[in-house]
């Protein structure tokens, strides 16, 4: 008979897997691994695992009877049917309170069906965002577990004790919520991956083509920036990259091709915004940004077709225009954030999940890609008021973004008539000045559906009451039912 | 045993299908006119449709009867269920040859899934966008119909008398390819509405908020513009609008809430282009900015909380800025038409149809909502290069977008400074600049990527191989398999 010797299985020995396993390993626990094709156990365990406590299986019933009761085992696997093949696997070999974790990016309605479907069986389903990269798994990743609440205090040790830890020592992994709310919360925090790092491209192809700096003077601005507000794990790898050179002595990153893939987690975030109806509208425009830059070859021909602004030296104040560059990057940043909170309050609402939205700004503040000083401040903000109804409206961000406006101005109508184009700088921005306007020009709009489609409006009077005009004194004066325009 | 009298049957009596049957019948088609509360049949024949040839049918089986073979039978009812139940109800009454019509809004994965379900019948499926609102029912509307090719000479008789007619005489109706592609293209013509109707938003609220003219006094502008290049079925109609006066004298414009819903078919092309990786930037900020526009009430706190520009009162050159105003409408409106053609070519390319762009735009042409002397140019770019690859390759727009494009960055960068939002125009210059520029700094996005998650790159100098630097001089060769950021 096989001893339970083992904390945690874990299934699926790539990068991430490997990672992790040794980072349970280091922090006392003694991991059971698994993979398919199973002479990857005996490598990894002959290998990257000498020394270790880890442990093999060479088949599922093997992990399973290796494991200590609760069962906890964790797949690390390919998004997709190999989730669904494993489940379907482990089952047979798990009883009562047992726990499967997914912490591969899933998409969110899968880990809801997954959650709902063992719910029936009594074995425990955990959706689990896991970021930081394969660097981050190995030393500390930022873990948001999310599903069936009655595993969290089963899974908690090993969780709490294998994440990042924020400057303060609290860890980077905290109950998320219910059902699919893990990986939702690990979609957003893609989602606001890709427009980080556009932000970050557009800030930096001002520079070098705007200003006409050298990567290495622009890895300098990145490594002041990334002394202050702007303080984060992606200015920080920014400034490094920049400063690589190649075998020539030349920045490596010019010589990278500019095309961008997306089909990922950033695209669903963007889908999932337009179909509850909340304005992300800047991870909506990195994604975009990633689409034109895959169209390569049509750009080529393109830059040989339409022509841009006269290209001009740059003449004014470096120095203060850097500066201006730097408060644009950050006010952009807090409109980014602001839209994703946004979108999680509408999912937690459709979804009725109870999600603690200091705890996943704190799962953020360490150990995933976008970690960075700022998450501090959104942390605060929720802890100050929980129902915060727009990170906008905190003190300090408001202080923040009024404090930032006129240089973020700046920079945006400056780049426009250079020509250099800042689709996620010019979206916050549009983002800010439109939800600050009381009345927006909706009210055209809504005559115009009115006017063509019947589609009625409500007076400014009298909301909530649907009012048909006549506009053409032809037509007239049913109001349309089926017909969406 | 009833005599088959009619040429066409239609089921669904909202005011788009009464209008449709009344058009049919002023074309010479006598039309069976049936719904599923069958008293509306009655009630319909003795008021609207009274005089006519317009005969009813109080049953399924007794509309069949009724119809002339083969069948047609266009069915007009909300999308969705309802569709699939009235099919349901039809097929035991028709026969090989016969034609079912889906004129409704479906969205086009539907129709694609009815189109394929109903090849194996022997019944020929159509899915026909319809476009014109309840006034373009009745006096000639835009058809697309794609389905079943079988069907398209059976009903090119009715659908071309009944459609509008381009200022050259051609009827706004074309066949416009497979299975779903009808419902695709018209899901497209929705998107491009939206995106039209908020950039004419955008320009009301720079007249009206940043210079500070009164209604009539915009309406006057898009006057002069609807005699130009601009000339256009919603410039027109918002001219109208502008200058419409409650009961009081005051612009009835002015007291309509500013609050638009975005749940149809302008959502389904955001979605669909971010799926297919096509960047619809306009389209999509202009359902986003719906979606802001709905948030009303958050709006009306974030105004009291969030602080814009110091307001200043326009000083310019009113004429001159006003004419460069036209020029940005102009050119950002060149970009939507030029990214929605962009989505309908990747589309036709993923879902192997074969669709007639010049076709499409003479279907724009006239009867629906975009109608504009614009897409009569966009009909001979086309017509002049079939395999067109963008059109803002054409010499036409390539030419109209380099002219207005200093007065298009000049309105953009003003705005941005006066403090109004404009998501549209922006986001359009945006992509004209990005589509211009040979190299985007997505080199800089993919060294990120390939830095904190051993994604891979590839050189300039060698597209398609895929390389993996170890930046840090940490964290191994291995490139990632299963880790998607």
């Amino acid at each position: 008979m096989v001893n339970a010797v083992a904390d945690i299985g874990l299934i699926g020995l790539a990068v991430m897997g490997q990672n992790l396993i040794l980072n349970m390993n280091d922090n006392g626990f003694v991991v059971c691994a698994y993979n398919r094709t199973v002479s990857k156990v005996d490598s990894f365990l002959q290998n990257e695992a000498k020394g270790t406590n880890v442990v093999g299986a060479h088949s599922i019933e093997e992990l399973c009877a290796k494991l200590k009761r609760p069962r906890k085992v964790m797949i690390l696997v390919k998004a997709g049917s190999a989730v669904d093949s494993f489940i379907d696997q482990l089952l047979p070999f798990l009883e009562k309170g047992d726990i499967i974790i997914d912490g591969g990016n899933s998409h969110f309605p899968d880990t809801i069906r997954r959650c709902a479907a063992l719910e029936k069986t009594g074995v425990l389903y955990v959706g689990s965002g896991v970021s930081g990269g394969e660097e981050g798994a190995r030393t500390g990743p930022s873990l948001m577990p999310g599903g069936n609440p009655a595993a969290w205090p089963a899974i908690k040790p090993i969780f709490q004790a294998i994440a990042a830890k924020a400057p303060d020592g609290a860890p980077c992994c905290d109950w998320v919520g219910e059902s699919g709310s893990g990986h939702y919360v690990k979609m957003v925090h893609n989602g606001i991956e890709y427009g980080d790092m556009q932000l970050i491209c557009e800030v930096y192809h001002i520079m070098h083509v705007g200003l006409g700096l050298s990567s290495d003077a622009i890895a300098d601005v990145f490594e002041e920036w990334n002394k202050g507000e702007l303080d984060s794990y992606l200015i920080e790898i920014t400034r490094d990259i920049l400063r690589f050179k190649d075998t020539k002595g030349k920045p490596l990153v010019e010589s990278i091709r500019d095309t961008a893939g997306q089909k990922g987690t950033g695209k669903w975030t963007g889908i999932d915004s337009l179909d509850r109806g909340i304005p992300v509208t800047l991870i909506g425009e990195a994604v975009y940004a990633r689409c034109l830059s895959a169209l390569k070859d049509e750009r080529v021909r393109a830059s040989k077709i339409l022509s841009g602004p006269p290209k001009r030296k740059f003449t004014g104040d470096l120095k203060l225009f850097l500066d201006q560059l730097g408060q644009a990057l950050y006010a952009s940043k807090i409109v980014s954030y602001a839209q994703g909170f946004m979108l999680m309050r509408q999912a937690a609402s459709d979804l009725n999940w109870h999600m603690n939205y200091a705890g996943i700004a704190l799962m953020w503040r360490g150990g995933c890609i976008i970690r960075s000083a700022f998450l501090g401040k959104i942390r605060e903000a929720y802890d100050n008021n929980q129902k915060l109804e727009n990170l906008l409206f905190d003190s300090f961000f408001q202080e923040a973004t009024e404090k930032a406006q006129d240089a973020w101005r700046s920079v945006v109508s400056q780049a426009v008539l250079m020509g250099i184009p800042t689709p996620a700088l010019s979206t916050a921005l549009n983002f800010y000045d439109g939800l600050r306007h009381e009345m927006l020009p909706a009210n055209l709009l809504q005559a115009q559906r009115d006017y063509f489609g019947a589609h009625t409006y409500e007076l400014l009077a009298d909301p909530g009451k649907h009012v048909h005009t006549n506009w053409t004194g032809r037509g007239g004066n049913v109001s349309a039912s089926n017909y969406d325009a």
